[in-house]
């Protein structure tokens, strides 16, 4: 029986032999999507287990060893809560937030509640790449819209819907980072997101906010999220522990009404969410949050401005401009219109540096943005290595004339 | 804009409105799933962070500040692997290996990448009732297999399988738990899975291996395992580190033919597992399996040896058989035909006893067989209180007139 068995005919319609994804890093790698790894704070979340463990062995090992509630660990949905309340401005009850392996996993079981096959969805004209592959994998027809520094313009959405409209495209619902957007890294002013509000009311269109970075500020005002502007029900709120403290925990959430909880959970894949982590984050934030950011935010500006400060330095006066972003993990650098630096990418990776190019995020897949674009990850790297990096950057672009 | 948003035309087709399950214990709770919570080795994953982090820190934060791997963490693959060539007489290389959320991750992506709405599907005739719900959500029309005590019964799966071609219905694959079966504990027989092989190479039908019980054995030999018996690619092998350590971890495994995998994981929402709660397992297992083992496979026995012997008392003389499982979590308890112990469930647990009637586990829900069988957990429960339950189980049973 050593010989090899054939699938053929056998794999299932749906499924794509899709080659597996392995991180490389280049040297100065600002094509990851991950916050500072020295901020990770272990040894309080191991700490914070501990503690758990010693004050209240029993319901930990009750709640280790079964799931109480289809949302996961109650106190971490509590502490969400609490945390909600106090950073994004609107309440909830506990029962209402479901904890999720990552935020990604919330967005795959909102988008499957939410897509038929061919149904249109509006994002940003460039968005997180990882939401735009969710949500072809469920088949739906993305329509970019049109964004400037300041993210989504309303008054464009609002043509684009009644051209959608006019020709029998009517969009279901719109997918949305408003805060330190990914790719771009704007975020929307309340007058914005007020006026969204009104479009999405008016057309029926779901909102779908994406606010994983809202803990990531350093410089400027937090904006009120969607969800607090609007407790109808059309906001779908979705958020991440991941970013502050550590990806690898993996614990996203979201909070909807309730029929679309319900309908999203209907496509969970096995159990509840790590209680592990849970306990460990709750235990954790529940006494350090504000010291945690504390020292977080703070190293994110100093590595924020020495990457801008380099590409003052090295693309200054090039004709090339870039995003000052006042929180998150990216900034959008835009080369003057007509370089190409995506077709380049590959070659710049081996020379040393990372980066995702424009195209990667391009909603609507159509080629027509994004060449001239990419996101460069100023967060992982140290302020040293983003000089140096962004340095490179400019001789090898210039070494491929696209500078 | 309090007013309420209707989603009324706005849900996918493919969502279903389905109620959230909360786990509700009875007094005597035999309904649950999961081993004896007394025996979480808490301290021992604590510490095992500690560990890793102190003497590679650096690892730890890079691994969980981003996943090198999309099939999980390097080490606890390579753990895996070890732990599969010593337990599982066979070997495959840690690229081969995929860590999941719980292996009911693994499970919906193997049964997404193989299943087409309307396939025919095998599965014994009882079987895990969480499986059977993802195959029913992609659209698998299970059949169930004819079981004996010893688990399929090979010859009655061939016949089956001829009748089924002969109707147009050639099943596409076998799902089967082979050791400790969950309802009914039975293990297969290597002579059993033998024939079973070579059936299934005959017809060209996988077989999705669930080996989630097979570190819970105290009594009799374990069987080698279907991957063991065949390197073909037939066989997709699935296993979990949640009985072993506790479900609240969520953290299973699969490994099969290369393309099997891709395809699979194709259909993965979101990035890797739990780097934090691998990190932990890798670190206390790879030190304390035989330990942990030897504490709690003791345990176990004491605990269905307290179960069987109040059955033996109680039951006894009543028609009522029980299996005697040999590891695992529980015992299949069948009435005698005629008897509907599924009618009086929901009455008899506000009554005080926890039981999953067996119409739950029905492969094909046709609602043919089932009626007078119940799986009881033995485990979950002490000894002492799985002596009571059993006693006050008999005494509603009489109550109820089934007994």
């Amino acid at each position: 029986m050593a010989d090899s068995f054939s699938y053929d005919s056998l794999f299932s319609e749906n499924s794509t032999d899709t080659p597996l994804n392995f991180v490389k890093h280049a040297k100065y790698d600002f094509a990851v999507a991950y916050p500072a790894p020295e901020t990770l704070p272990m040894d309080g979340l191991i700490q914070a287990l501990q503690t758990a463990v010693d004050s209240d062995g029993e319901r930990i090992a009750s709640e280790m060893a079964y799931y109480p509630h289809q949302f996961g660990a109650q106190e971490l949905r509590e502490y969400t809560v609490q945390k909600l309340q106090n950073d994004r401005g609107f309440t909830v009850d506990p029962d209402e937030v479901a904890l999720t392996n990552g935020s990604g996993e919330a967005l795959g079981l909102v988008i499957q509640a939410l897509t038929n096959p061919g149904d249109v969805v509006l994002a940003e004209e460039f968005v997180y790449m990882g939401t735009l592959n969710q949500l072809r994998r469920f088949g739906a027809d993305i329509r970019g819209v049109a964004i400037d520094e300041g993210g989504i313009v309303p008054e464009a959405m609002e043509k684009q819907i009644e051209e959608l409209i006019a020709n029998g495209e009517k969009p279901k619902y719109l997918y949305t980072i408003p805060e330190h957007q990914n790719p771009t890294g704007s975020t929307l002013s309340e007058e914005r997101r007020k006026a969204i509000l009104e479009i999405a009311h008016k057309y029926n269109m779901p909102i779908l906010e994406d606010d994983c970075y809202v803990d990531l500020r350093y410089a400027g005002d937090v904006q009120p999220s969607f969800r607090a502007l609007d407790d109808s029900g059309i906001v779908v709120y979705v958020a991440s522990y991941s970013k502050l403290l550590a990806p690898g925990l993996r614990l996203g959430y979201f909070t909807g009404a309730p029929e679309l909880m319900r309908r999203a959970m209907s496509f969970k894949l096995g159990s509840g969410p790590n209680q592990f982590a849970s306990i460990a984050i709750e235990g954790f934030l529940k006494n350090n949050l504000d010291s945690h950011r504390g020292n977080f935010n703070p190293l994110l500006k100093e590595k924020c401005d020495a990457m801008t400060g380099a590409l003052e330095e090295h693309f200054g006066g090039s004709g090339a401009t870039w995003s000052t972003p006042e929180g998150g993990c990216y900034v959008w650098l835009t080369m003057p219109e007509g370089s190409d630096i995506s077709a380049i990418r590959d070659a710049v990776f081996e020379q040393g540096v990372g980066y995702v190019a424009g195209t990667n995020f391009e909603a609507d897949a159509s080629g027509r943005i994004g060449h001239n674009s990419a996101r460069l990850c100023f967060a992982y790297e140290s302020p040293q290595k983003n000089r140096e990096g962004i340095a490179l950057l400019a001789q090898l672009f210039k070494q491929h004339g696209v500078m």
